[in-house]
């Protein structure tokens, strides 16, 4: 993890967040019933930090190698294009970026685990929860202080929504001198 | 957050509380089901909270902007009067007090992330739980020891309960010497 | 809370012990759902606990003021009588001690929160879970380290089943003397 | 608990993986709903474990006591061959290995309760979880540093497959040099 004002700079080039679903809007634990269904833990906190994105023209959505149509549940209630089943997450993620007319180093992804380090090792911006395996920590840009499924999108999203606002009130401060 | 003694003395004005219902009465966690369906964590330590303001006559309600029926089930059970998938709640909130008769002054209200700003800038005695965000916590006069869903609810109505107790042994102590 | 040695000889004379529900074999959460299905989380360990009580002959059951069937649904697996959607505890349990031909001194109550002080202050050795509110925690003799819902349970089962067994070894050894 | 390098020497002689289900795979805990049903919380991160141990041909097992279907549910959606609601788990755990052509002291069995005791006092390489009882910790080799259900099965199958990939690296190295 490099230091602050680093973070700072890399943070001002995200255009598109990609988001790993299970240990990152979840604790990465399921909890499976008798007869195999599966539910997931996620935090209420999430989706204000996902409004305050779109505020901000920050587009995002999940990429996931899980099958399991719980992933899917849980984007529709937040808003979010999911992708999931996914067996080669980073070939989605290009063809993703290209729809929206993006490069790689524009984009930030969010992980925890090893499936993830593809991803994290194409895109501009690597970003590890704080509960991610010591794998995908090491090869982050930034390690967010927040557990997956406890706040750490919410984290992510507020940390660009600050920095954007504050960039957007610099550009107005300056216009008003022209 | 203001010293203890200033707590007491605001504690003591409050006739009734509005309590935002997710990271209150929960730990803000929603469990999802694979078709969607929604749960949420909530302490049976704070249904004994409740009874014991109604034992000393303060009223109460749930004020949340979430629009999923479980708001309304878990309210159910604990006999609390429930206003739900509210877009504004600080006008919800106007009407519900206006209704019993009470000023904003003489109101509570327990929150922990920033739709609850609104109301907690309002209210005569704004409080946040433990794990409220720090947006919030900043605002709040009262910041609760527990965390929601882990006996937030409990503690703010044991905290109103003790004391409205102890002014009523006063009173007649007091009234014992006329 | 009074001394190890004090707890030791309490524990000798229990014969029988009666547990509250929720805060005991359950962490006092609830799983609420969008119909207001309840659920509660349990530990594995403590039906290996329940057990090594049959193995030395000390009988149990649950008293719970909860009406939910949910605490019939966890006893039933566990084959612990069960006692619910009760107003009065204690008059619960001194007909159940009568029907088992014992005394109040003689019998353990676990417990954590205030509508188990009744049973508490009656019976001859009152415990408390680690995590039981401070006015239940006061009145108890006995406070276990594990909290409710995480082998509270097992621990209080397992106390007694060492020193069950440890007295039955020495009653035999000075057997072989006479 | 031995040191370091016994340890190393231990899980070199590896070839095969019995693991308790409750505990190991889960975090010991159940959800019981109104009618009784049984869920259980395990870790997204197990199943990445279990494919590294396929990449370098160890096979496993799960053997637990537990009547409920829900172990089978977890073990189908993992691949993982599950024997449950065994009274006696070194009986079946000595017939799965003769089956694999394999021998006892070749068996790493993971456990965390009591009743595991029996397959850890004969296998090979005895573990236990983070958080397993005292009186199996005392009998283990090697102590995880995670808990069940928190990554505990992931831990030791990277403990693995490292060490693995590395003895076929060295291989390689002095095959070179023939």
């Amino acid at each position: 993890m490099r230091c602050e004002n680093d973070v700072s700079k890399g943070l001002s080039k995200v255009k598109f967040i990609a988001f790993d679903f299970d240990g990152v809007f979840t604790d990465n634990r399921v909890i499976v019933s008798e007869c195999g269904e599966e539910s997931v833990l996620c935090s209420r906190s999430d989706g204000i930090g996902l409004e305050r994105l779109r505020e901000i023209g920050i587009q995002f959505a999940v990429l996931s190698t899980e099958t399991n149509p719980v992933v899917l549940a849980r984007c529709k209630k937040l808003g979010v294009p999911c992708y999931s089943g996914l067996s080669d997450k980073l070939s989605c993620l290009k063809i993703v970026i290209e729809q929206h007319g993006l490069e790689l180093s524009e984009v930030a992804f969010v992980g925890n685990d090893i499936n993830d380090l593809p991803c994290l090792r194409s895109v501009g911006f690597p970003v590890a929860v704080a509960d991610a395996w010591d794998e995908v920590r090491s090869e982050a840009r930034h390690v967010l202080k927040r557990a997956g499924g406890f706040g750490a999108v919410r984290e992510f999203c507020d940390q660009l929504y600050f920095l954007n606002r504050r960039a957007f009130a610099l550009e107005n401060v300056q216009g008003s001198y022209e």
